[in-house]
């Protein structure tokens, strides 16, 4: 399956939106915090790292471990950018970035500021902690996606000189390291660079480092003992944080820090398409039926605990003391990709559609400006006093000292492209219905797609298929799993798409002519969503969703205490797009009832019936709360 | 008004039950544990401290700074033991204790086994963190107790030596320590010493801890400083935790430290009680009021956070990341029997009794061998492994290296008896329904009460009166607050008791004759309780409750998943007793409506009304549950 991501132009209304707040305000804010020119923020001091690696600066280090990963993150987010917009300057800007990772390369290759400038001697001494393959991992995909969209090799060549270096480094040989990064992301992204160079060496290494994580003897083990350490690893004594307590064909559960989990699955899954590894293959898909079954919450959220950023355990789905990071449902989307590769299945791109509508957009504020780490379903922003509760931010903030999902987003956003479609020989896959377009081979001619949609708020898509000349291959249409029934039209005619549906895509084979017209339909009403019964958290509660769009309640519209708002289960609810309100989005209003709190006077607790009025709510796309007042918030209202 | 606390027989099969589990069990397990006798237990040290302090043994002070108040704690409950059943070995083993004490003591009063031996020439360094005042106040609360149940002085005369000479070391003069103790305790202690002795210098001892406390400078950077700390205090930095925030009287809102707090008010009603001070009854009123009606659970439970186990803000009751420490349930009662002194009003006595048949008991299995610390009102056990969960143990620990609240408990039970009966000239009041009989004199003339009741099961309740010869005085019989409509019959005969009733007591005014019969009714039918409407905990749901008794499910009887269970609004309850059950308790059962999770396929989320079936499910009393199998538990149920 070919990859097509360079030549996908984005025209959405939705998704040309978040492009353009990426390209204007998050990079360009990025780039001054990369460089240390925001006022009142603190320090990123990246770019200076690289500077006094290369000789080029006196100072100290300063920062994390895995500094160099943001100034990563940020070139990869702007080779995207490139992709479908080739501005001068800001190319200019990243070759000089690159120049300097260039200069700060070691001889060796090795490429890293916090042990060529902190710590010299100590390379390779702390894979657990430290995050050096970590943020080669990082470097890699930024070189990959800027030699892709650049066609520059300058980066691409220092990344490969570095990688070559580790290859050397890490193995079973004899003076090899037998280990494996405490943080998975260098197995993803070595495969990205096979897939790039071609060559082998890059896969074999991803696979040794995935094959050999969580054997016995320990290896984090065996490193912590040469350190001289002996206190017990602080997440339960035990490296499921890593996902490298026992070997990786052996795990059924996702443990641990959920953002390590996805990008290992990500890589596993990536490597499993490329091998034809049906162990592996078998392995991801257990864990994705764990994900996505057991432990993720309606947003696309996953990892439910603060404690280690971690999944804790099937239907453990708390929405006020949630985790679900924004990076986390990030990875989820990338997983999600390569389990597409991995098999063809609706049910990927399912996921694929509800993490990027939901859970992870909802980690910036329309406007690119603040963030939220942490993406809860249930805000009381008195309670995010609770100690218990601090990590849940009841507004976004502007950065982080640990700035990880600021740049996740931007590089995922930039790049929606590559989720859209698709191709295997002789089929064209859409995964995603936006508006877009697509120029590729298929089979030998060129063939022009183009969409055009109002999705999310909207179901009807229409495409417009253009061979360069007749030519006969088939469309692969994802049918959403939240949409009941389709319509759907080849030039105006009716086609019944039932028999055409496998594994949620319809695939229409046929030969096609220029300007051949696609029209879908994909009603939208309002669904309301019922969580799986071991969902404590939800017993009684349910959730509006129209389309892939996941609902919430906002004190601003409703007043406070939401959870005394009542749906009633046979009320009638109204769905209509306001154009002026969160930048245009599609508002549900409905009649129910609220607790009469007037009513009650001052007993706690008392043998009544509290008496109740009709109210008419407004529920608002998850996704953009948090951009008007600060207040409360619930995804689950309670049902009557 | 008089407590009649040394004069009062139990004869209760409830209370009965639990003081023989005190006497038979508690105390002398707590008796081997004090002398580091129990095997595989944590050593407590707290006896050989003493030994230590004495000069009698050799070794190193062991164990938390106020070890000193576990052997207090036993002291008192001994005491109360003795009261009712003057055992002379239990009698002869507390002496030697006391002898130990005594020969313990410096020669100018100082009684403190840490500083003592452990840094000597430090005393009263650190009133804010270590708790020397505290251990004094719990060791004059034993002697008290020690004294009024044997007559004996020995211990009352070694903790008035030490109480004249904290006297002299504390207070505004100058050479004096303008400070009082992070642990507020020597407050209430003080004044009960007071009331033993006469001596008015304890009372104004008490006084000045309780209004110097928070004003500023404040004292506890005064010490800070004066031991070179710079750091922040931990908790949020603030001296809210220790009520030391502001001065008393303009505390409005319960914070901090519940136990802490619960000490306080429990001084602070008693000084205003005894000194007749107005605009500090006023302060205990707001206190209470904000307590009882914003931050207290069903089961009388108080502080809602682990962090700090403090009071955190209005309605927040999560009832699964609850504290609710038994300690501090122990505290609400000893408050509220102060508030009783200061105000006859119903509304205490409810607190009181709430607590004591709820939420305190539950600390202990019925076997009086295991104890909880902390008192949940929702478990699923596995979620007791999330990290913000850890503190809610699913079942009950054997003991804890921080053992204050077993011998709390084993305090409270064993004087159960000072809670029933209070006096004002010419009045006696009946605050709880206890099977028991009270001896004491009125008006010059000696009278016997007896009660006889099944209560909590059952509300009828017969009091024999019996003076010596005919007599007028008033009885004043609590109603409790949960009961909507009582019968009362004298000598058989019915008299309309409404008109009687003046804040929750029914006063009786007549000449009593020898055997006179008062029979009391509080029919008790099961009791659907709602929680305000501000607690959004409970919003949708419903918790059962009849007479004082609130009941729970558990998984044992109901199977898990029991949020899945929904009690229908218009459903018939039945109750009945079932003597073979946790020792006899009336039980409630009834039909409810339970999601067919049989009936929901792997997907998390769907648009499904999901089917329920009918259950008949079965409630126990709350302060008895996770006496059988561990397992799920829930309080408040679903409503339908």
């Amino acid at each position: 399956m070919e990859k097509l991501e360079t030549n996908v132009k984005i025209n959405d209304q939705f998704w040309k939106r978040y492009m353009d707040v990426v390209r204007n305000e998050v990079i360009p804010y990025q780039w001054e915090a990369l460089n240390d020119r925001v006022p009142d923020a603190e320090p990123s001091h990246a770019i200076e790292n690289f500077r006094i690696a290369a000789g080029e600066s006196d100072g100290e280090f300063y920062g994390m471990v895995f500094q160099d990963s943001d100034v990563a993150k940020w070139l990869e987010a702007v080779a995207y950018l490139l992709e479908t917009n080739r501005d001068p300057e800001l190319e200019r800007i990243a070759d000089e970035v690159i120049e300097l990772l260039g200069r700060a390369q070691q001889s060796d290759g090795y490429l890293n500021t916090y042990y060529t400038v902190k710590e010299p001697g100590k390379r390779w001494t702390n894979l657990r902690d430290n995050h050096e393959l970590y943020c080669a991992g990082h470097l890699i995909e930024a070189a990959v996606a800027y030699f892709k969209a650049t066609g520059k090799r300058r980066f691409l060549d220092i990344m490969c000189k570095y990688a070559d270096y580790i290859d050397t480094v890490f193995g079973k040989g004899e003076h090899q390291i037998p280990g494996y990064d405490g943080h998975q992301e260098i197995e993803l992204a070595l495969l990205k660079l096979y897939e790039v160079t071609g060559n082998e060496k890059y896969l074999k290494l991803s696979q040794y480092f995935i094959d050999e994580r969580g054997k016995q003897p320990h290896y984090f083990d065996t490193e912590k003992k040469a350190r001289g350490e002996t206190q017990p690893f602080w997440f339960n004594n035990d490296y499921r944080y890593h996902q490298a307590h026992v070997p990786i064909r052996e795990q059924k559960q996702a443990v641990g820090h959920a953002v390590r989990a996805l990008y290992m699955y990500t890589a596993m899954a990536d490597l499993a398409a490329k091998t034809g590894d049906e162990s592996l293959k078998e392995v991801c898909q257990t864990l994705w039926e764990n994900v996505t079954k057991r432990q993720m919450y309606i947003t696309g959220g996953v990892g439910s605990s603060v404690f280690g950023e971690s999944f804790t355990f099937d239907f453990d789905l708390p929405n006020d003391t949630v985790y679900a990071e924004t990076c986390a449902s990030i990875a989820l989307v990338f997983w999600a990709r390569r389990m597409l590769e991995l098999e063809m299945d609706g049910k990927y791109a399912d996921v694929m559609e509800r993490a990027l509508y939901n859970g992870t957009i909802s980690g910036m504020d329309l406007d690119g400006k603040k963030f939220f780490y942490v993406n809860p379903l249930e805000v009381w922003p008195k309670a995010c006093e609770r100690h218990d509760k601090r990590h849940v931010k009841p507004v976004r903030q502007k950065w982080f000292s640990c700035a990880c999902c600021p740049p996740n987003l931007a590089r995922l956003i930039a790049s929606i492209g590559h989720y859209i479609y698709s191709q295997k020989p002789n089929t064209l896959f859409v995964h995603l219905y936006v508006g877009s377009e697509i120029h590729t081979e298929i089979d030998g001619r060129m063939v022009e797609v183009s969409q055009t949609t109002n999705y999310p708020w909207d179901g009807a898509v229409q495409l417009t298929i253009s061979p360069e000349s007749d030519c006969e291959f088939t469309l692969g249409l994802r049918v959403p799993g939240w949409c009941r029934r389709v319509e759907l039209k080849i030039n105006g005619e009716k086609v019944d798409m039932v028999p055409l549906v496998e594994k949620g895509y319809a695939y229409i084979k046929r030969i096609w002519r220029k300007g051949d017209q696609v029209e879908l339909f994909f009603p939208m009403p309002i669904e309301r969503i019922k969580a799986h019964p071991q969902v404590r958290a939800n017993v009684g509660k349910v959730a509006l969703q129209r389309g892939p769009i996941v609902y919430c309640l906002e004190e601003i519209d409703n007043g406070s205490n939401l959870p005394n708002i009542f749906l009633p289960r046979d009320v009638e609810l109204q769905a209509y797009f306001d154009p002026e309100l969160l930048g245009g989005v599609v508002v549900i209003t409905g009649s129910a009832e609220r607790v009469d709190e007037s009513a009650w006077d001052g007993e706690l607790y008392k043998p009544v019936e509290a008496p109740t009025y009709a109210v008419t709510f407004k529920a608002i796309p998850y996704y953009a709360w948090c951009n008007r007042e600060s207040g409360e918030m619930i995804v689950w209202m309670n049902e009557k």
